[in-house]
């Protein structure tokens, strides 16, 4: 065969949550939380099932969901999007992301992204024949050098693809990063994926700087949301993309072929749950809360903390400690001090090793308690 | 924006099922079952999502349903798929589809498919800049013209897509018919895309000619399964792939992009199903049974009937009674006289009307009842 992506091997999450069951380690290195979602929305997905929501839901989704969305979107960001036409239930954020790319991307069309970057950007583009023109941030703040952005675009310039709350950094893009961004754009042909899975983790009072939020941007964006960051049960799959109904009808050209329609209960069930919007307005003080607690174990340790102000992630820098490159010591911390991480250089397309290891603290304090008193002897 | 798949409209299943809601009809057209799924399987689910099986599951899949898979075809069709490196669980069969093109097509490569064709394999072929070369075959037996087949070869045929039993027509591949493929791919760089969605649904004793079972075409061919037409559960959107290891490496380097991993607490219920094989075994008879109430039905009516040998679909002829177009004449009958049904042009990338209407019989008696009742009165 004739490998479409000949780079790619086994996902860094998956090597490191293998490595981290065979060893026994505390696994702070795949997002996901370890402890359960919540009852009643569980109650609520067996109640629709019992009651017979088990066949195809409509392509682009249920519509009572739609609606949820569209209030909820509309409670936050003050936007309207139409439930018909602007929003579509995907299999989760990736999928949704998967599918902007695949609607838009033609053969030499290029795409700016930002490094580090969660790694399913550059394959998509890749495999629609599209060129990934990526631009390396520095730690330990992340910021986006616009200047350099503005001398990257190019007539094939057909998408920008921004991650706000970042993973891996933790960073959130600005007011001034927005503004920078809508003077970049303005009067382009140029599209905007916005992948926003970690929307409401966002910490210190700040705001999610949404493109569903301003009019100039957000004509021209897709926005990639996660219900499982919402609702901790990433193994549900589900999520949605909001997106200007000229750009949700290619959205959905590709999504009727690619899955066609999405999990039926589970749909039924995120509608009922996300009535109640305390929901998703306690999610971001349920959040900082285990933040503030894992940095502040973290600031005993040699490492140094990056600044987190968004994200599942808190990253730690280890210069001067020792040479090791990032990959090496993520696993030798998993063997020898139990507790599994992700190695920043797995999210650059080139080769990069800032020397900077990423720690999820979406886990319960005991755990990450337990992970603070091993990482304390290194 | 430049439209990837401009032919693209709404689907005929999402308009049939629209207007059958809109008019009160009795819905024969999008392929699903009226009756429910087992209330062991839904209690299932239950308990894994309160076992708290609701993180990401492993990017191929639960180890234990890709063993209890593997245990099925080994059990159907004497195969043995190693469940490590050869089964990947998919968000359905559409998505097994989709990812299996994706991973081999490239630009100009041919792809062989037989129309009438389901509708999402064009599509995807056009999205990785293949060309499809589609052959028409002829009602009422619709039997591959192989010597036609052979002359349709070139050196950039990458790809042969079957299905079988075949929507909608409803024929399944013979003996014969696998002895022909095999002469034509023998020494020759052509892959198999396999559909057997309906594998289960084979009628009168005729045996299901998986791919799996013949190691020459198996070495070569992606095959694309359903659990939703296993279990009645169309909505819960769960499938597998099967392939040799080099093409599931290919498979899954995409997979992991496109959605990454699959609903878990469906599949910690599946696996444990899947253990009572009679789940599978009995599902054929079950079948059988409707086909066989419905055609003794329809054979009071004026249309004609066309074979059925395996699968939801059980197509008929209005040849002689009618000149309006299949499509027209499915929106009239859905709309005076109450069933809804699929025209059968919809599966055809060239205008082609055989005066044929599709009805899916996978529904209780008193529907099939109520819907004959109906159609006598055409
Ligand atoms: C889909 S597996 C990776 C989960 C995740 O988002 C992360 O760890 O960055
Ligand atoms: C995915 S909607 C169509 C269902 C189906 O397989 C059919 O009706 O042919």
């Amino acid at each position: 065969v004739n490998s479409k992506l000949p780079q790619t091997g086994t996902t860094i999450f998956t090597v490191m949550s293998a490595l981290s069951a065979e060893t026994g380690a505390i696994n702070l290195s795949q997002g996901f939380p370890d402890y359960d979602c919540s009852p009643e929305l569980v109650g609520m997905v067996n109640k629709a099932m019992q009651n017979g929501h088990n066949q195809y839901a409509p392509m682009a989704g249920l519509m009572s969901l739609r609606e949820q969305i569209a209030a909820k979107t509309e409670r936050l960001y003050g936007a309207n999007y139409n439930p018909d036409t602007e929003i579509t239930i995907t299999a989760g954020g990736t999928q949704a992301i998967f599918t902007a790319i695949s609607a838009v991307i033609n053969p030499t069309d290029e795409v700016i992204i930002f490094e580090p970057a969660y790694d399913c950007y550059a394959p998509a583009i890749k495999l629609m024949g599209g060129l990934v023109k990526s631009l390396a941030l520095d730690p330990p703040d992340y910021r986006i050098p616009w200047d350099m952005v503005k001398r990257l675009i190019s007539a094939r310039t057909k998408m920008i693809i921004l991650n706000t709350p970042q993973n891996p950094t933790g960073t959130i893009l600005t007011k001034a990063d927005i503004d920078e961004l809508t003077a970049i754009v303005r009067n382009q042909d140029i599209f905007i994926l916005s992948d926003e899975v970690y929307e409401h983790l966002v910490y210190d009072g700040e705001t999610h700087h949404s493109m569903a939020r301003y009019p100039e941007l957000r004509e021209r964006s897709f926005i990639a949301v996660s219900f499982g960051k919402l609702f901790h049960n990433t193994g549900w799959k589900m999520g949605y993309c909001l997106a200007p109904a000229y750009l949700m009808q290619e959205f959905r050209k590709i999504h009727q072929y690619l899955v066609f329609s999405v999990n039926t209960p589970m749909q039924v069930a995120i509608a009922e749950y996300l009535k109640d919007e305390s929901v998703y307005l306690s999610l971001s003080s349920f959040f900082q809360q285990k933040r503030d607690h894992f940095r502040e174990g973290l600031s005993g340790t040699r490492f140094k903390l990056l600044p987190c102000q968004g994200s599942y992630f808190q990253c730690v820098s280890y210069q001067g400690l020792t040479d090791e490159k990032d990959t090496d010591l993520a696993v030798r911390i998993t063997k020898e001090f139990g507790v599994a991480s992700i190695p920043v250089s797995a999210f650059y397309t080139k080769a990069t090793d800032h020397q900077i290891l990423r720690f999820c603290f979406a886990k319960r304090q005991e755990t990450l308690d337990k992970a603070v008193d091993r990482l304390l002897k290194f």
